[in-house]
């Protein structure tokens, strides 16, 4: 700990408002309660509203988002299934790592981190599956790793256009509550993330929206689960309760949340995000530096990562702005590492949060021996930022 | 809500420390921090003393007690094996289950509510299990169910009189950290627990103690787990960190519960919970009521299961409890239910929350139908309670 | 600091409602931004509800009621004014002395402690002060100290017959927010109140209740102050604001309070004190012992202090309730100590927070030397919380 | 409220460290239990470390800062004594009214708003004063309106050159903790400031060094008071108690506020606010404006007031941070309304939040219509920002 605050510029888990934090801080209570449950049902119906969906069901598990990960596939697929993946980054690897240890058969397609997920080669395969071998496809809508959107659209597309029946998997841990998702319209069946990265709170709940096809396709898949069960949810959460003890501290701040989302609304919430990513980009490009995501066109309005120029490494960069300046930026994860630093942008913040981290990480990026100009990315993104409409504001509190 | 604190006697979650309150009152953290694993390790040191253990190791998911079930046979069986349980209370039967979904093949012995564990029978098959073929036993120390706590010793001693190598399975959910519990001198292979009982916190964490045999035996059990991989945690967790994002106000929560176990003394945290346990009893004797274990020897220090006079309603003590008196019983569960009420009397508890819950207890029994003398119960705890050693002193916080 | 909670029976602070809590756990605000006052215009008008006046002003210092006493005096009344008081215990001896030393003539009624306020011979003196000699006449509206509460309607009565023009004082540091007091329809003036009493909050703001004819005294009193100045607050507070930095945590935390006041609804909070107030006096009157209050029409329905046998040290009833059972009851002031415990009854409580409270109680006095039956008291007050009419429910939050 | 944390730039109330609002966040307890002042003793001595002095005492009266200047006046000075004292800012202008409305005889050198303290017409009075009728000089260490520092060293030895006996008040509201103070080193009588500011917590205690002189002074001080007396608060300080009810919560948070202050050390929270508040102004220098200060040497390093240009309603540039940054910045004050913002550079603050603030002034700015380079200011800051050593680190937490 040193003095002041820290300045939290990860992509999670993100910065938690006050009236959440505020929510959180309860004694405990019996989660057995005769009025426990109703309190809850609001939870359910608007984190429906969140995901876009009116005819699936959201869940949520105590665990993270890889717990979720996890229920999406052993829940409605059986061991020796055959999937469609992608390996573009760091998360999309390890749901690919999860998808063979879990049993399944999973035709994998490489591509260099930074790409953004291969909706022409998914067409091509899917298309390709005269017998429908392949029983789902998952795509990572936002890789985290790399600061890449993929578009979720453009593979229902390619699903339909194959007259395809595959399951559609997406991650959307780092994408669902910030960026547009639209479950339903999009023919989601699995769509998963967890409590810290959009919904603005600590870690420990993995939530996941399932549609109606991935539940009838629960009743017959084979593969083992009993935590994570489908069916078990179902039944308690029906009433508002849970089949074994939910972290209800963690209840509440999801109602504060929620209450903060609904109000915002989510066209505001997916523009500002678009905003605050357009100002980190706008200093990315006057610094000269790269993001990691090849083309703009993929960029992520809710973390970027950017690549530090040959001979420097970029965890000294994240070295720097911990330990001298109080700050914390992402690491470049897996092959990444030393090569990119990431700014997450994602979650409760504003314009004033992401010039900090700008003009931090232009002092982090000169001390590591990159060659920029002070300043330089804060005008940059003082520019877009000025030009903006104005924030929502939200009613006083 | 109603006016005044709820007073909380459910078995948890129970009621949380100040100390431990105030420490998870937290701004979010980068989990990926260099400084951040360190701070960590001291809770994997100090969980084994509480496990009282020094060659097994402790793991923490995010998660419930549930999960810390599902990790541990997961891990450590395939699909098929044979394993010896019995069924004796709510959370027996559910593992029971979870075990069946979980492929294995469950030897169960049935036996009513309110009994304890088996031994004789379980030693009567290992006994006769010549070849092997039961790959692991597994016992619920305190089945929070019925407020009966069984020997895990004398399950040690059979299975060592029987010289079998079956794994020890241990539910300790509800008495780690507050019953004598000594997973290395017990021999135990698997103990699992959750931070919402004796841990004194929120639910968020399952936590679990591995021994060697365990660990040896999750190389080569092909239970299908990623999630709840211990392989993955360990890797991990050997420099303070995890496989996925932890829930990082429950780990600076879980510092301050260990201190403040740590200063109590686990003998004194057990003499506590024996001496609060003993007066609960008492009252109940002196309402000429009956528990649900069916001996004195099986009673529970942290939970005491009540059974209401033919004609009367659990529920109704249970909704009068919660209604008029801003107090949390436990409720009776499965086939308990309206037959049973339960008085937690486990973690951050003294004697006058003890006598609280017994004054309350009173007045919802009488509004129910029973009979019995105001103030009766209560004397009889009083009893108790000025007899007994003062209580432990922390250092003043 | 020991195990559990500690169980606060003083009479203030008061035990703090989670909502209020939750409120206080705030960041720090700008108390000049263009709407910081609109925020706070609610809680000047709730105060009034709360005070019962709607021609009068409510003032918040931030300071303790001490602070709001000598808010009172410096306004309104000139060094050498002659005042008329009473001296029936610790705070009404306080505030005597206070007013001394800020200059005032004092003419001091010196009764028993546990005596009400001597409300025929003020009138006797008001009376014979036929040149309007007496400025003002103070009355303790409920003597914290000896557990009496003494009647302000009789007092204006006295000023009405004897058409006695004096300032009425109302020292309602532990009646307002809890007893029936009613600013408007007793004529008070001045009204002294403190954040940590009846308004469930920590100690921190001296809240006071000025009447128009207070007000206009003050135009013309020359007692120095500044800090305490009606009209610097005044010309501040119409717009929500304050002429020095106010503890906006507070601020905050009053809001919720006085939300939850609101929907409790004052009849209903004077029933439920009046309520757990019996059950504490029956069990008093079970263990044979006696109270300070001369007679039961003194009783206060906020705490009750309690005569400990010739013999028996009250300080040894404290001593072994913190020390032994984490309670804490309130001592005996100046000449009652030794000889007096309190069990304040005050604020956020419920019918199970007063059981505890006796049932504690009788195990400190057994310790201590008293003879009673264990749960004698107990029993009392519960045939009486039996018999009262269930508990008001605030709305689930 | 708006989305992200509002930046909070105001020169008090200041940021409060996580720590301190931890600690914040408890439950009431019993002010005269028999333990409860053992456990303040270190605040008052780690409060004299502060104030640097050892032979003086340190009062804490619950109210704010101005309460603790009525406090310094009243307890030792007497209704007509002769002091002098300079206006040269709102807080000096503030004070030298209420030294008129309690009574003394104020003697007034007015100044430009943005000059320093005029030691050198001190002197000269002090010289003249042969008689000794001047009882005391005040001086304002920290203009906090102004962002003026003025030195109080400076004034001990014109008192001493002139051989002259006034006692020495000084308002360290926005100096103590924060900037160089050493109260015995200058010979200071009276030595103000409150939670709020250096001390990092919120509003509610006024704070007092009290020299053994200025105890002296208080015996025959005529001044009327009673909630401020001294006495009354020493003797009830010297075993760990005060007079009334203390804000117990704030207690708590000192507690943790001075552990961190002892922990950084004195010096370098100088060395840190200086090297904050350097990169303020070279970001005002940056921008071709000009600060309230009258002159470099006088640069406050808690505060920096800047003047708007001919044209530009500095009201309009908070109300732009305001409404579109989240962001809050010091107002003008008095008759700088409109013509100068204020930068807060003081507590818990790091070079990240001094960059946000100058990043977001940038934007306002130019909103407000003043011409200047986006970024300039930054950059001007991060030299001399990057060319500090690095900052204290305070151990884990």
């Amino acid at each position: 700990m040193r003095t002041g605050i820290n300045h939290l510029f990860i992509p999670g888990p993100t910065n938690v408002p006050e009236v959440v934090r505020q929510a959180m801080n309860v004694a405990m209570q019996d989660q057995r309660a005769h009025d426990f449950g109703a309190g809850n049902l609001g939870l359910f119906s608007d984190l429906k509203k969140v995901f876009r969906t009116t005819s699936g069901e959201v869940l949520m598990f105590s665990g993270s988002g890889t717990g979720a990960w996890e229920a999406a596939i052993t829940n409605t697929l059986s061991p020796g299934d055959k999937v469609l993946m992608a390996r573009h980054g760091q998360f999309s690897t390890l749901w690919v790592d999860m998808a063979q240890r879990l049993g399944l058969d999973v035709e994998v397609i490489d591509l260099p981190w930074g790409a953004g997920a291969p909706i022409c080669e998914f067409a091509r395969r899917l298309g390709a599956d005269k017998h429908g071998a392949i029983k789902a496809v998952f795509i990572t809508h936002n890789e985290t790793a790399t600061g890449v959107t993929s578009s979720v659209a453009a593979l229902r597309r390619a699903l339909d256009e194959a007259m395809h029946d595959a399951l559609l998997f997406v991650d959307g841990v780092s994408s669902i509550g910030c960026l547009e998702f639209r479950m339903e319209d999009w023919g989601v069946d699995l769509a998963v993330t967890g409590s810290q990265k959009g919904f603005m709170m600590p870690a420990g709940l993995g939530i996941l929206g399932v549609s109606q096809k991935a539940l009838a396709a629960s009743k017959t898949a084979t593969g083992r689960r009993c935590y994570f069960d489908f069916a078990d949810q179902l039944k308690h959460n029906a009433g508002g309760y849970f089949p074994y003890t939910p972290p209800t501290q963690l209840l509440h701040g999801l109602r504060k949340s929620l209450d903060r989302m609904m109000e915002e609304g989510l066209e505001n919430i997916h523009a500002r995000h678009h905003r605050l990513g357009a100002g980190v980009r706008a200093a990315v490009a006057a610094w000269g530096l790269q993001t990691c995501a090849e083309h703009p066109s993929l960029a992520s309005d809710t973390v970027t990562a950017i690549r530090t120029p040959e001979g420097v490494d970029a965890r000294e960069v994240i070295r720097i702005g911990y330990d001298r300046y109080n700050a914390s930026f992402g690491s470049g994860l897996g092959p990444l590492a030393g090569k990119v630093f990431r700014i997450g942008h994602i979650g409760d913040l504003n314009e004033g949060s992401c010039l900090t981290a700008i003009a931090i990480a232009e002092l982090a990026l000169v001390e590591a021996g990159v060659r920029l100009t002070y300043g330089s990315g804060v005008a940059a993104a003082q520019t877009v930022y000025a030009k903006a409409p104005q924030s929502f504001h939200l009613a006083a509190e």
